[in-house]
Order: structure tokens, then C-alpha cells, then sequence
């Protein structure tokens, strides 16, 4: 029998569900059969997209009552089980594994099954991103409740970077207050470099343990990875998303003295604080109203890279001149031995101008574009956009955090099914 | 008639003056003729050196009232006219240039006559690094009314950064507050850069305005900056010296919300506040509370280096990974066209087996130490240490920039007269 498998992953105003079952005999990756996002919770009415198979669904407006990240979740759950397009689903005690993706997963290496000692100690260390890791939380919470026969598994967007070396995730601070205050880089968006390594090891035919990589994760949060040997051996993000390369909202790496310049008010709690979430009016600042927003008005990256105005051009300026100062280093960190530098995420994967100003700007290092494949890349998982004579490789790779969780189920399975019945 | 310069530099705990004649027909470089330094001031009893000729005293105990800068400035003219062997200075009107070195020059973009104008202007943008600019501001005061007849002029460590591009100082931020609050990355150590681009462009035979390097200035304080015609492309330091690389107590860049993760008091006033000087706990423990010394107990770098103690080797790996995180970056800046590699500071003058490992690292970018060459280096200006085939040089740079500020008033002799007259 296959084994239905939902990858559930919750933004700030967003929940998106794929729903996916087990291959024939468990060989294999999992099959898609529907997905469903539901946006706009922050500005309602919300509103769902839903594709399974030839039927797709675009934008159906919801009544006002979701608002939630748990009520969008329990609205995508009725949909499922009412689709009848979809017998795999018809009753939620059909879900045997929903995966949920968490942003900070502080010092766990892999993903964990949640039972109250996990769930209890993933709300904890949520202290150090409350804004990252508050929307999961909620539907992880509510998880166990509306699904006690699924095994429920948390996903760490920091796991990947688990690898990192000491001397390079340890910050030059008291160290007994770093101790205590779990403060180190974590890094983050790990789930996609997961498979990112995944894909490229099976485009080049290289095996994952000799794979070096420089890898950019490019949406609204950006970041980019030096990969060596598959494994994270540096981040741009840190003990927190913020740190790194500016994204929609988010300023990325500035002086950390700058906030108390900003506003006398950076240490005070900000308004989305709660009893549960305590966020600064700095923090809220720099992740919520930063970035090219901020530059520009816009979170829409195509829009900035399009416009020949001038806060545009700055922006996009900007973006490409720190996208640099993660590049380069990583190039040296990898010893200048390079399998490929990956584009992937949202504007990795549309930024056709971008990539070709990235690209040309480390011509010295050996890297070079086809400008037809630059601009035509077609839809393939991993797409070589190098030109012929390039000494390195530059490849676009059309990410999927939902899939990624999906395999880390099949592959962990063992594992996974132990670790609950050891939590029971 | 020769002129005499003095050259100012005031530290959190220091003060050192050197003493200048103006050369022969104002041709040439200024002939220095004697130097004082008063270390301990916040530890006192404080200690003299001094060097006229053959003339050394090291370490001479001076009596416990000696304990500002202030102090120490009146006690070194007091010194200086009362050397016998020194007749060229026998009376404060004697001096006629004093030179100050300013950390913080905000948009000045050249050296500043200070009159009560200016000293307002540069008191005011103190404020963005009260705990750097503090000390030469005391000086800087009682200048004007010990030295009336001099021509008192201010040097600003960030002046030379001023030809950064937009694109690069700008920091992705709510931009109505960023020109409001002056929050731009401004970059410091600019007086030594200077030195450095002059030294190189004599030792290479090659004009300044093709000159291409990446410099790095390693003292307590450390900095990267890229440098393209002779002019500053970007640097590692930002709105305060207190971004970029790690030093002897600073931290360098962070996460920018890690401090509100350290302590819930991030952005109350610290203990050094006072009326005029508004300095956050955050920004203090960051300065003054971080770096090597949070690491390993020493502020001593030379210590860490010969050290094989955990944490020492951990602090030295640290220096050397973020120093890859500048160096790599600012050789993709200057498209691989790369004059030379420069180390300088105390640092970078004694850190053989830091730059072995810094060099080491950047080989796969055609970097390459004489193994005998960088172990002894000698003592001149500037020094050679690159493998005979290395593809790029790499030097060391004696800085000097006492020298580069007297310096600057031979050059700029006559817009540093007019301004006196019209400030008068």
C-alpha cells in the first residue's frame, strides 16, 4: 500500500501543502499528487490555489474566518479529504507522515519526530528566531491533535549546515554568554541545499561525498551556501535569517552598532511581541522593513531588475555587489576545485539579468554564461547555462523544499518510525 | 626657515606625537626629528617613550596625574620644548602645523582646518562613534587654545573611503532614516591606506592612478580595503570601525540581531555614557568586550598566533577565515587585475605565520609566499615576500601614519592656509 506523506510549509501569511504518496515499494522519490497554498493570511480574505493533476485551481477567494496558520491548515485538510479526484486521501487517519518545515532548528542535525519533549524544546529555541519559526509552530502544535495517527516530523531549515567548523560558526564574543545563549552561526534555507546537492550529484553523475558547490538560494530570503564534499562548510545567514545578503524586507549583514543609530527604541519590544514571541523594534526593523522594499517600494524582484529607475538600479546594485562577497570567498574556501555555482529559488531561478551580472563579475575566477541559455534555461530540475568554454560550471536548479522533506521520509523512514515509538 | 609639524594621534589609552621639520625647500617627505608616546592612561601611573636621534627612553613611570589625553598632551609640548637636544622646538609658537588624527570624518572627504566651525561639525558627527572619536576630541580642543598660532588640522581615518560607490555604502535600509541619521558604510584606517597606496606606487614603479591593491591594515583594530586606481572601492569597516573583520576586542560583523540575544539591555546607555557621549551597552561590549581577547583571555595577537591551546588556534582560524571573507571579494572587485596584496599593521608587519596562512588559502588565486622572504622580511618600507613565480605580488607595508599626515600638510599646504584665513 502506498503511504501518504504531507509537506507542509508555513510562511508568515502563507501555508503550502503538497501531498504526496510513497512509490512502488518504496523505491524511489515520492509522487506528487496535489498542492495546495493558501495566501494572503495576513491581509484577508485569504485565498487558495490548488493543482492536482489537469485541474487547477487559481486564487479562490475564502471567507474572512481564515486568518491563521492553523486555520488555513485545517481548511486545506478538509479540501483534501473532500476532493474526490483524490481517493489516495479520503479520511486524515490516511496520512501516515506530514513533514513541517522549521526554520530554526538550533543544534539538531536531522529532522526529528515531535512529541511533547521535541515540540516543547523546538519552542524553546524558537526564542532566537520567534518571527522565522512562529508560523510553523502553530501548525506543528496543531498537527498533533488533528492527526495523532500520522508521524509528525520537523524539518530544520538549519540542519544542513550542522557541518560548519567550529572556526567558522563561532563569533568572536564572551564566550560563556555564547555557551549560554546557544549564539553561533546556524544557517539556514538547508532543506533546499539539501536538494540542490541531490540534484546537481545526479546532473554531473558525481557522487554527493566529492560534490563542491557554491549555491545560491535566492526568494525573498536569500542566502547563499559553500558546499564542499555535499556538506554545508559555510553560510551567509547566521544565528539568525537576518544575517547574510539583503532580501525583500530584510537588510542582510549591516554594522551591528547601526539599529542604535537608527532608533533609540532598536532594544525595546515591538509591537508583533507577545507574551510568547519577544521580538525587538530592532529586529522588526531589520526583517520586516528592510531590504529592497525599503530601497525601493517593492518586494518584487523581476519589477527592480526590469526598471531603469534609479533606486532600482541601486537596488539591484546593491544585491549583486553582496551576492559577491559570498561568492568569492567560497571559491577560495573550496580551494578554487568548483563542481558548479548553482542559481535556485524564485529569482535565482527567473533572474536572467541578475545571474548574468553575477556571473560576469567572477569571469576572473573562470566562470562564463551562454547568453541563449541564460535567457531560455526551459523548465528542467537542473539546467547547465555555462558557456562551452567556461572553466566552471553555472547550472539554475528549480528547488523543492516540499519534495526534499518528502525524501528525508522515505530515506529516514527506519529511523523515524523508532523515534516515535521510543517518544511514546 | 623649516616648519615645524607635529603629528597627533590620541587612543582610548594613549597619546603619541611625533615631531616633524618641514624638508629642505618643501621637496621631499617631512624629516622627522623626535617622537613621544604616553601609554596607560586609563591604568595609570602612565608611561613615557621617547626617540630624538640616538636618544631613547622606554617606558619612564610619570607621576599618577597624568591620566587624560589632555594630560598627556600637555605633558609631551611641555617635554618636547624643554629637550635641550631638540632646539628646533624651544617654544609652543614654534609649532606651526599640528596634525590630529579623527576616526570618524563623516563626509569629509580631505583633511579639515578645525576652527570653531568644524570642531562643532566634527564633535556633532562624533556621535555616530563616540568611543572612537572621543579621545582626539579632547586633544583637538585644548589644541586651539595651548596653540593658538599653529594651524591645527584634522585628519579623519575615513576621508580616503569617500570614493566608495554608492552601490557599496549604501546600506539596505529605510533610506528616509539613512540620510536623516547619516547610516551609510563610511570605512576608517583611511590615513594608513593612504600611506600604503603612496609606499606601493614608489616600489612599483607605477602611478597611483593605476595602482590596483587589496590592503589589509591588521592592528587591534583590523581592516580590508579594495583598492582601484588609488582610490577605496570598498572596505570592511562600515557606519563604525566596529563591522567587518574581528580585532583585538571587537567583534567585527555579526548577526545584526545578535546583541538583543546577548542581553535585554542591548540598547540601554553603558556604564562609559555620559552627557555628551551616548554609547549603548551593546556597542561597548561589542568594542570593547569581544574579539581575540573574549576568546582566549590575551589581546596579544602575537600570543595567539605561537600558541597551540585550543582557543588560541580557534581565534587565529577565526582571524583567518574572515580575513578570506574580505580578501577574495575585493580580488573579484578588482576583476583579477591585481597589483599587490598588502599586509600592514603591527599584525601584518610581524605576522609571519598569519600571513603565511592568509596566502596559503588565496593560492588558487595566484597568491604565493617566498617561504625565507616572509619569515624575515627585513625592515624596509616596503617589502616583497611573493615566491619568485607567483602570479601576483605580495608585500609588507612599514605604515606610518604620523608620516602620511605631516605629509599631507606639505602637500596641501596652501587650501589648509587659505581655509585658516577664511575661517579666521
Amino acid at each position: 500500500m502506498p503511504e501518504i506523506i504531507l509537506s507542509i510549509n508555513a510562511g508568515s501569511s502563507s501555508v503550502k501543502i503538497s501531498v504526496y504518496k510513497s512509490p512502488n515499494g518504496f523505491v524511489g522519490d515520492p509522487i506528487q499528487l496535489a498542492e495546495a497554498v493558501i495566501e494572503g493570511l495576513t491581509a484577508p480574505p485569504a485565498s487558495l490555489k490548488y493543482e492536482r493533476g489537469d485541474k487547477k485551481i487559481k486564487g479562490e477567494v475564502l471567507d474572512g474566518n481564515i486568518q491563521s496558520q492553523e486555520d488555513a491548515f485545517r481548511y486545506i485538510l478538509d479540501y483534501l479529504t473532500k476532493d474526490e479526484g483524490l481517493p489516495e486521501l479520503e479520511k486524515r487517519e490516511d496520512i501516515r507522515f506530514t513533514c513541517h518545515r522549521v526554520v530554526h532548528g538550533g543544534d539538531y542535525p536531522r529532522s526529528q519526530v515531535i512529541d511533547k519533549e521535541t515540540f516543547h524544546h523546538i519552542a524553546q529555541l524558537s526564542d532566537l528566531a520567534p518571527l522565522h519559526n512562529a508560523p510553523a509552530l502553530s501548525i506543528v502544535e496543531a498537527s498533533s491533535i488533528i492527526l495523532p495517527y500520522a508521524t509528525n516530523i520537523a524539518y530544520f531549515d538549519s540542519s544542513f549546515h550542522a557541518s560548519i567548523p567550529k572556526h567558522i560558526c563561532t563569533y568572536p564574543i564572551d564566550q560563556a554568554v555564547a555557551k549560554k545563549n546557544k549564539l553561533r552561526k546556524y544557517g539556514f534555507h538547508g532543506i533546499s541545499y539539501k536538494f540542490i546537492v541531490h540534484a546537481v550529484s545526479n546532473f554531473l553523475k558525481k557522487p554527493k561525498e566529492e560534490l563542491n558547490l557554491i549555491a545560491l538560494h535566492l526568494g525573498s530570503g536569500a542566502s547563499a551556501t559553500c558546499i564542499y564534499h555535499g556538506q554545508s562548510r559555510d553560510t551567509s545567514m547566521g544565528l539568525t535569517p537576518l544575517a547574510g545578503l539583503p532580501g525583500a524586507t530584510r537588510s542582510g549583514s549591516i554594522d551591528p552598532s547601526l539599529m542604535f543609530h537608527f532608533t533609540h527604541s532598536a532594544g525595546k519590544p515591538s509591537r508583533s511581541s507577545s507574551a510568547h514571541m519577544h521580538i525587538t523594534q530592532a529586529e522588526e526593523i531589520l526583517n520586516k522593513k528592510s531590504g529592497w522594499k525599503s530601497l525601493t517600494g517593492t518586494t518584487d524582484f523581476g519589477k527592480i531588475s526590469a526598471s531603469d529607475r534609479e533606486e532600482d538600479v541601486l537596488a539591484f546594485n546593491i544585491f549583486v555587489d553582496r551576492l559577491l562577497n559570498y561568492v568569492a570567498p567560497y571559491f577560495v574556501k573550496l580551494h578554487g576545485e568548483v563542481d558548479a555555482l548553482v542559481f535556485a529559488g524564485g529569482i535565482g531561478e527567473r533572474g536572467v539579468k541578475l545571474r548574468n551580472a553575477v556571473v560576469e563579475n567572477v569571469k576572473c575566477l573562470g566562470f562564463m554564461l551562454d547568453k541563449e541559455k541564460n535567457e531560455n534555461p526551459g523548465g528542467d530540475i537542473v539546467t547547465d547555462i555555462s558557456a562551452k568554454d567556461a572553466k566552471f560550471k553555472t547550472l539554475i536548479v528549480k528547488t523543492d523544499e516540499q519534495l526534499q522533506m518528502a525524501r528525508g521520509v522515505l530515506e529516514d523512514r527506519e529511523r523515524l518510525e523508532q523515534q516515535k515509538t521510543v517518544g511514546k
